[in-house]
């Protein structure tokens, strides 16, 4: 059955092997998997400590009380849990929602929300409606690897914008803007994490926020914000979103999948009117309507448990594990530097000069410890000198244990250096799809 | 603070009430609520006999049982079941599935199948990877409206095949190929609803399934199964699949939600190895994972539950309801005809001679009884003949009075006709977006 010719190469193999490689759109050419994957099944072996998922610590929960709950939901009122429900989500989940997004000081109404699968799907819902190829999306330096991904798959480009410790940079941004603009480019939004960013972990401070939003209303561009971590951090209360200082400027993207459990898979977008009656149309195009049985499982959590009481736990959990994360950076790997996040999941670590953070990966992973490379979080190749840090799911020991076994790989990898001049390391400019490891 | 000139027409005010109107990508401007919308809202009220949806018939679930299943998923594996999943899905699920579709002669192993949210999700990421805009895909006609409004967002053109009461025409198939051919058109894919269509009720048969999917191996045409119906026949055993006759030429999607419960939201992909992998790459960009508790949910149930025996439970109530409705059409409403469906939810009815589906509908709704117009079911304005009648969700006596209801509209309308020579129908090149009342 193999009818190649003994000598003449087989050029086109690759794309013989898959018979519809011709058939597939343009952007579907884009997609594939970076080796990055192929670690993270490594990875995530148990004897494997993983500094690399962004997977919330849901030991916590009252796992017997929500199962008593889920036990009622569905005797109790199952012919409407396991049920179609509406395209937009669920009117009494989306009553709950405008209360939690008070706590930012956003006034919304229910019929301003929008319910969806994860607030990864109002990711891409909110860039289905305004991108079209080759169109500018603004974002921060680094950004959330699985925004990039949806940017991507839209045939987006996105052109970065500084951060310091106070965030996103408003000067910067204006700067970007002009020079954009000058260019006869159109920039459709700015996708920020204003709160405990994905991953350099810093806040936009309040001083930066109404800069940013009116630099943004000046040159006509929506602001994207998506916000998971927000009431997360360690010290403070909650700071005002962007969108509580410009309702009509600002899609928002929320999730229960930190502050309460991902299994669910629940977020929201809130938009303006006419932008959320086109996420609607979108996500039923896509999914119909969200999972009701889910919907009323949040609903229900809201309605009968101290939520807030949790989150309070969560966020004495997750201080005590940066606070691991920092000790054990500080004692076991002085050369590299780092920010001390105050509320979030991560570090975002910059390697001592000549290291790169992807080449070291495998060896990492071969001495069991795992990260993300910081060029996953960059579309233009950089990063590389920066790895993502997360402290959200292994206990404090297992954090020190992670962090002492990476100290032993940069070692090395300074000695390599030492003796070579370089570790070897490769820019690249893959940017990983998003993946239930990297959330 | 209104800046208009009086006597200065406002001819963009339309937009201007949208201040993002001009950001919007080309493919949004194509989505809009189309006036159905509403008058699905009106529907909804408890007084109207719907006949309209495509609801299962949950009812005769053992919620108790479900309840407690629940319970024990999140109180004994809470940690997995609340937990950011595979993106894949669950490989026990997947597991679970391919023994689900051995019932139809499909031999899969469980790496070629995707979870998604919905078997909607997998008709969106099968159109995301195939379909560049303007695009042909091949379809019934009718066809179910849920993948005519994926298709629409995602650009692509829609070609109509008939179809008689054994199913889709292979004759009719190969012109249309031929003459897309000789066109210079590229067909992306056939998509089909081989069993117990919706809206139209045929099945097709077992002698045209190895001609359907030889007509398209000899064009090079992929053929998209939808397959949410197939369990679901009242007299005889599952047809084979067209995806057990042509494992590398047919993607096969199937789904949860008419043979268990739509409210988890769970559904499938069954694809070639490089397809499938794009598939998961698009749908974690899209969703990052399916929900973990609700994969668990139909793991659990397909272990311990007597699932097959549920089936056979569904299948003698949606015989009892078809009964119900064509013995209904027969004693209210004989000027009509219609086909005898021998599985699935729907029949398709053909109104007598001068009557507008769409054109009637508001006045059946004023008669508290609601269906589908003809219209929603094709890309090219056809249709305004027909309507779809289910029989899933209402019981058998509140079938026997919404068609009694109907009648009275009917017959008003051929009175109408009989004086003025028309109803006053209009032809309508809308195709409206997927909604949960129209699944």
């Amino acid at each position: 059955m193999n009818e190649s010719t003994p000598g003449v190469p087989r050029a086109t193999e690759g794309t013989r092997l898959d018979p519809w490689f011709d058939s597939y759109a343009a952007r579907a050419h884009q997609m594939r998997a970076s080796e990055i994957r192929a670690l993270f099944a490594v990875a995530s072996r148990p004897e494997v400590v993983s500094l690399a998922g962004g997977m919330p610590y849901i030991g916590g929960l009252p796992l017997g009380d929500l199962g008593e709950m889920m036990s009622r939901i569905v005797s109790e009122r199952g012919e409407v849990a396991l049920q179609y429900g509406s395209g937009q989500g669920d009117p009494a989940l989306r009553e709950h929602i405008t209360h939690v997004m008070a706590l930012e000081g956003i006034s919304a109404h229910p019929d301003d929300v929008v319910v969806t699968t994860g607030s990864q799907q109002a990711l891409d819902l909110v860039t289905n409606i305004f991108i079209d190829p080759g169109d500018v999306i603004v974002a921060e330096a680094p950004s959330y690897v699985g925004a990039l991904g949806v940017f991507r798959a839209r045939e987006a480009e996105v052109v970065h914008v500084p951060m310091d410790t106070d965030g996103l940079i408003p000067s910067a941004l204006e700067e970007t803007l002009t020079s954009l603009r000058d260019a006869g480019r159109r920039v459709k939004f700015l996708y920020t994490v204003p709160n405990y960013h994905n991953p350099a972990g810093v806040t936009l401070s309040l001083e930066r926020r109404p800069q940013v939003v009116e630099i943004c209303a000046r040159f006509g561009v929506l602001i994207l914000e998506d916000n998971p971590y927000g009431l997360l951090g360690f010290d403070r209360e909650p700071l005002p979103a962007l969108r509580s200082l410009s309702p009509e400027g600002v899609v928002y993207l929320g999730s229960f999948s930190k502050t309460f459990a991902p299994g669910y898979r629940v977020g929201w977008a809130v938009a303006p009117h006419a932008v959320r009656e086109k996420l609607v149309l979108a996500s039923e195009a896509a999914i119909l309507s969200p999972s009701n049985i889910s919907q009323m499982a949040i609903s229900t959590y809201l309605d009968h448990f101290d939520w807030q009481g949790q989150i309070k736990a969560f966020r004495e959990q997750y201080r005590e594990r940066r606070d691991a994360m920092i000790s054990s950076l500080q004692e076991f790997i002085p050369e590299a530097t780092w920010n001390v996040p105050d509320g979030g999941f991560y570090v975002w670590v910059k390697l001592p000069e000549g290291l790169d953070a992807k080449a070291m990966l495998p060896r990492a992973v071969t001495a069991r410890v795992a990260y993300v490379a910081g060029t996953a979080f960059f579309t233009d190749g950089s990063g590389a000198d920066y790895m993502r840090l997360s402290y959200c799911y292994p206990t404090p020991e297992r954090i020190r244990e992670g962090v002492r076994r990476l100290a032993g790989v940069v070692e090395a990898e300074l000695e390599t250096v030492r003796i070579f001049g370089t570790a070897g390391g490769t820019r690249s400019e893959i940017v990983d799809f998003p993946s239930p490891d990297l959330a």
